[in-house]
């Protein structure tokens, strides 16, 4: 990692296509250096003490919300959860007059996760507040995208050249935007493999192979990203059946006879149990899935720590 | 401010009616005292470590809540949230065992929001802990009273003789009644301005002149607090449309035309854009509407601390 | 109390039925420890600071979760909650992988409470981190149980040989279950009173009396406990009629004439009044319901220390 004297600058985390690849290493470096904190008898720091985290989940959360609210505590800082289900976002407010009305409260840090793609962007032009967005529609879901990188990383120290397939809903998925983004910028050769229904069109521009089939996107490569189907976030039918899919998309021991010995599965979470995965492959050697939660709550810690300090040197510039 | 070395003698804060001049006063001296914790870098005092404030909200609320969450944390209180959705109210327990039993636990403070009028002051009966009103039916919301004062004499100095009109549904709302309490006692001269339907009989009765006509509240006003129309709390239709509401009440521009120069623009959120406020209003050299929500969770440090000695001072007197 | 000098060996609560005399006897002396701490103007020591606890509730409880987190926040942990209305439940997810990615988060204790009899034990064998069982179906609800014990040996020292009626629901009730293992291990004399379509077939065996005849269970007991009609957990009507119940099962004043003077009436709560139990009688000179809250905090501190010892000896044994 070359560049851990560097300081970060920006006052928010909002997606991974604007950071340059030294700001990710650095997210990563930092990452790595939190990371044993939560493996202290004394889980915290005191790092962000008396700074104010407002955790506004538009949609419902239960491991990106506790990860980033663990993060938030293990730092020591004062953290507030507003769901939508409160007040005033059913009493018709607008997300900005929620963010300025938060942000008067002299809050320190909004994470946000809202459905509509580039809601935490325009946040972030109407606070001084830092933002980090903990996902935004079928936009971008960075810190998912950084826990994956640095979770790949543990194991294969060198990810320029690493063949990393992302396999499921590419169509609906800010997951794996945000891989893509941080994987090519770090010189991975990425495939992406999906139904024709749930392929975005013209996905090469963004420097990634495109296939409907998933053997081809198994052989030979060295990470699997296995995506949720999210029927949740569907509007339609996508592909005909359940059943269909995963005869086609479902990743279990057989369609992996010929992958690579010490092939790395991640799944973001959570699973659909024998439906894109086989509980023996979830649970089996070549899963990392766990790490992934490990890790994310220390690269939550970082996002956290970093975009505190890029506040700080941005409101000085601002003078 | 004169009694500022005066000190708080009541365990609660259930309304402004009950409150002397010197009382009101006192929690905007020592809100003012507060006011510079927020703008830290650690903004944290440990004033109240150690104690145990409980939110207990019976209807919903986000602004006001995480304020009184924030005042919590910032004073380094412990607290817990219990909200209507909990099961034992839903189990059909009174308000009365909900707070005997959240006391049994050595709680200190009690801060409750209830749609019925007089609930705090009920609770405040049935209890040792200290209970602060966060708002109880269409009766008061003295921290909000409170607040709405100390932003106006930001700017404003002197209360004595100040005009300030209230304008919207004056009938539902515990905003102006708290307000109406605090600014009186304190020598303002409260205009009282809504359509007839939505016009508590004998209001006048309180020390405020009374007019349907908006035009009239705004001449030679120095605040104007605009209320939120509140379509859920109405029980039946107050005036024929929102249309007809916006011609008749709304606060835009063109009616501000008249108005005093340094003319201050209140609403205690949420706004409802384009209804009983024009966003350009809202947003515009007039509205000092973020400040209330900066001032407010100041003045609900200063009540969590007061009634805290309030609280100790009261259980001395029963010894 | 013999046993203060022993250690707890248990990385878990899962309930009384495993507990040996002494592990009660421990548990119930480390809350007398803690009793003190909520007594104080700051109520909270260090004791587990930096240490997570997730509270995982899948049922709506206010009391017993309110309890948990004050116990939680009074030792200095840290405390996140999970509720069932999150969507990683609601979008699927097995119990096991809510845990074991709870757990990836280096979380150090999992309060559990679960519709399910049983699902606290599962849980333990998934997981490293410490589980307490806050409350599985019909099986055990252990911290009621030894509250319930608690607040009786506050005021009858000797439990072997006492009688104790636990009147009501027994069929459905966790809380008569760990009521009826932890008062047989120290020697009490249990008796247990039911509508025969709500008492267990062949509770004797449990080592306590049964009888369909409240006057029977009120004569000569030296402690009541009586249950609270869970209509929302009953699949199908087991009475006729709430008014039947209350004439056959009801505890009024008429009914206890009898009883003996120095009688503890205690209740898990919520109470239906005047169905289980005359509002009279809750609030009279029997009742011991508010130490029942005020005890079972400290019970709950107790609990969460000693398995957080439990668990680094348990580490060290599999090393």
């Amino acid at each position: 990692m070359a560049n851990n004297n560097m300081a970060w600058q920006r006052k928010d985390l909002l997606g991974l296509e604007e950071l340059s690849k030294d700001e990710i290493e650095l997210m990563l470096y930092t990452a790595d250096k939190f990371i044993e904190i939560s493996k202290r008898p004394i889980k915290k720091v005191p790092a962000l003490r008396g700074k104010t985290v407002v955790h506004l989940f538009f949609e419902p959360s239960t491991r990106t919300r506790t990860s980033f609210e663990l993060a938030a505590k293990r730092l020591s800082c004062d953290t507030i959860g507003v769901s939508a289900s409160s007040s005033s976002i059913l009493k018709g407010e607008t997300i900005k007059d929620t963010a300025r009305n938060i942000e008067a409260m002299n809050v320190d840090i909004i994470v946000i996760r809202h459905s509509a793609s580039g809601s935490a962007h325009r946040l972030s032009e109407s606070v001084k507040a830092s933002v980090i967005n903990a996902g935004d529609g079928c936009h971008e879901h960075p810190t998912q995208g950084l826990l994956d990188l640095f979770t790949i990383r543990q194991r294969k120290p060198k990810v320029a050249g690493l063949k990393v397939s992302i396999i499921g809903d590419i169509m609906h998925s800010r997951v794996a935007r945000s891989n893509i983004w941080a994987l090519t910028k770090l010189g991975a050769d990425v495939t992406v493999c999906a139904p024709s229904t749930l392929m975005p069109p013209e996905i090469e521009k963004m420097g990634v192979r495109a296939t409907n089939n998933v053997d081809e996107a198994i052989a030979g490569a060295d990470v699997l990203n296995i995506l949720r189907i999210q029927l949740e976030r569907q509007k339609k039918v996508y592909f005909p059946s359940t059943m269909e899919y995963i005869r086609n998309f479902g990743i279990n021991k057989e369609r992996l006879k010929g992958a690579k010995k010490d092939l790395l599965i991640m799944h973001p979470g959570p699973i659909n149990r024998g439906v894109e995965l086989d509980p023996d492959i979830a649970d089996g050697p070549y899963s990392v899935i766990l790490d992934q939660v490990t890790n994310g709550l220390a690269v939550r810690m970082a996002a956290l720590y970093l975009v505190s300090q890029g506040r700080d040197k941005s409101a000085k510039r601002d003078k």
